[in-house]
């Protein structure tokens, strides 16, 4: 007799129901009643400090993002109800790709519906069964389920470690498929910064393509925020660079940055570009609006890394383990599950909102607090967060 | 040595050139500057007819859904900049999630942020690759990806064939694995119906779930316009119902409806559902809306029942090759690729916007002129497009 359809899922039933026994609330069923402003949100009907949201520069709250999503709601409506290759390309989504390009100083960008879609529809254009993928250990999970889609062989090298990536594809120098190497800019769990710059002299020296995901760089590192390609001065080297507009830019979409000429030939063999309806205009208004705000204010991204500075050296004055870099990811480590989720309800009930991230999802399998920092904090918010931790941690007697 | 990244683009280059040399313009790069209304949109400088939107009911334009967006954009910002499992549920998102399973009259609903992910979440949370999924022959891509990123055994079925799935099911009754059949409300290349009474029963007789795809049904068939399985009395059999916001409400996103208290356990392992930021409020808040308008302006169904049973009228009149039934998509058969490519260039010329679709990815391998009818077409604009259509076709001797 076949089996039933959820039958699957007992283990994450089991799972589930220890979490839910330990917890006393859903970790993962965290509802903001309704934002405040970038940095507070009414969770549990009280107001929380937001150290969890990736909204690095606060523009999913910039008055001119919401003012240009507000004038085209009006004029151009709510929604395309179209894929881009048919009625779903609007003046405003050639704009957006053009600024894109022009941001990136690439010849090309493509627009797609989401981040985790432009991961998929990039590497399953790029690549196909026949051919093979390079994929750090620690890649998001669009990424992995690009190279699904994608039917392409996956080699994974070490997390971070241009060594192992050297030795590995050196081991498919004779392969007669084709070959791309993927790594991101910053990994979003720990706040990692990735050694492009290594990783472009492995492409060079066995001439791959390298595909890199600024999900959560661009806006935040480099000199005019273009991320951490721009920070190490290997931009020219990388042949794709993917992103998305619901970090740093507070949309929602994705896009791939190239200076291959052969984008418009990606646009007609990616179904996850072709097959789905294409960004609403308000939503391309806004993102327009916010990467003028990155361009224009580098003051935000100052302000972002000077907050991270306040947090890291905080946690670390008050004895919590986290990175020996700073970064607006941080990361405080502990040390088995009942207790982060013990550490992560207590934040909670303190009206601190932080990420819960629990093994096997972690690198290392440790249960981690995973913070992110916004230029949108004040020194004040940051300090809060910080005493609230400290308190915590001593009342579990971590530190 | 190993093979460049677009080695592989020779064929789809290759046609790609082909059609252009054909073509004055590129078929699937349209660009529609701005829009007028539902039914009219600036494109190539001129006012043009828009028939090939799935803006079925004109919502996209809709004042009340306008109004939501431009009201929560101002209230609640443009993003969420997170993900559904961290700080991306807003309470909109449970709103729209509570009105979805009322209207459908199931206990729960997921808002995915596309419909394209909809599709690719629920199939991948409900199968792996232990499981079988039987898919009608013309799926949509959406779920051919999703049944390719969960891994599980694909059996394809005759396109609307009860008798050909019922063989091709029983054929694997002693499996061990899970099954799953999935088919569609209206098909969206032909407007073709599904006989989902017909799959009920064989979904019975055999203890298999069925999950139901009502994209481009969903607000255009039935008394309530909950789609074909409420039209055909089988409602209560479809154990999962999927749709969009893209087409008949006018926004962007997708959901799964379903009886099954799993769904809380589906969050937490649909990668699609995970992995991705949340929709937006603003749209969140203009789907709302759209979906008052489905629930309170039957009138809408009834004028768009009106319009396709117009245009169909009209494409019969003048002697086109067109479907036997009448739907809100109707498509136009031709007999070759560079008729079908001329008359498409003819119809925009002339200032009528219609999909060309081409083979191989029509049924039967022959090209369509794809029609839309919307709710918001008026008896003069219909007329019109047929009177359009109707030159054309006598001018390349079609009829």
């Amino acid at each position: 007799m076949s089996a039933g359809i959820f039958d699957k899922y007992a283990t994450l039933k089991g799972n589930y129901d220890s979490l839910m026994a330990t917890s006393p609330r859903n970790p993962f069923g965290v509802v903001i009643e309704r934002p405040l402003s970038a940095t507070v949100g009414i969770i549990e009907g009280r107001e929380t400090l937001l150290f969890g949201t990736n909204n690095y520069l606060g523009l999913s709250q910039s008055t001119t993002a919401q003012d240009a999503a507000i004038h085209t709601a009006k004029t151009m409506g709510v929604g395309t109800t179209g894929s881009r290759i048919a009625n779903g390309t609007f003046g405003l989504h050639q704009k957006l790709e053009k600024a894109l390009a022009t941001v990136f100083r690439k010849k090309h960008a493509m627009v797609f519906s989401t981040g985790y879609q432009a991961n998929l529809g990039t590497i399953s254009a790029l690549v196909n069964k026949d051919d093979i993928l390079f994929l750090d250990a620690d890649s998001h999970a669009s990424i992995y389920d690009g190279a699904r889609l994608s039917g392409a062989q996956v080699i994974r090298f070490r997390h971070n470690d241009p060594a192992d990536l050297e030795k590995r594809v050196a081991r498919t120098d004779k392969t007669t498929g084709a070959r791309l190497i993927i790594a991101e800019g910053i990994y979003s769990m720990t706040g990692n910064i990735a050694p492009l710059k290594d990783f472009v002299e492995v492409k060079k020296r066995h001439n791959i393509p390298l595909m890199v995901d600024e999900a959560h760089s661009f806006g935040v590192l480099g000199d005019h925020g273009r991320g951490v390609a721009e920070m190490q001065g290997c931009e020219d080297d990388i042949d794709f660079i993917v992103g998305t507009f619901s970090k740093s830019l507070g949309t929602v979409g994705g896009y791939c940055v190239t200076d291959h000429d052969e984008i418009d030939l990606m646009r007609l063999c990616s179904r996850p570009y072709m097959f789905t309806a294409s960004l609403p205009p308000e939503i391309i208004a806004a993102t327009l609006a916010a990467l003028e705000e990155v361009k224009n204010r580098p003051e935000l991204r100052q302000k972002l890394q000077e907050n991270a500075a306040r947090l890291h050296q905080g946690f670390k004055s008050v004895g919590l383990n986290t990175s020996n870099f700073i970064s607006p990811v941080i990361a405080v480590t502990l040390e088995d599950i009942p207790q982060a989720i013990t550490f992560w309800n207590a934040l909670l009930d303190a009206g601190v909102y932080v990420n819960l991230s629990l093994p096997p999802a972690t690198p290392d399998n440790r249960p981690l607090l995973r913070c992110s920092v916004m230029a949108a904090h004040s020194a004040t918010e940051i300090d809060r967060a910080v005493e609230t931790f400290g308190t915590i941690a001593k009342e579990l007697k971590i530190v």
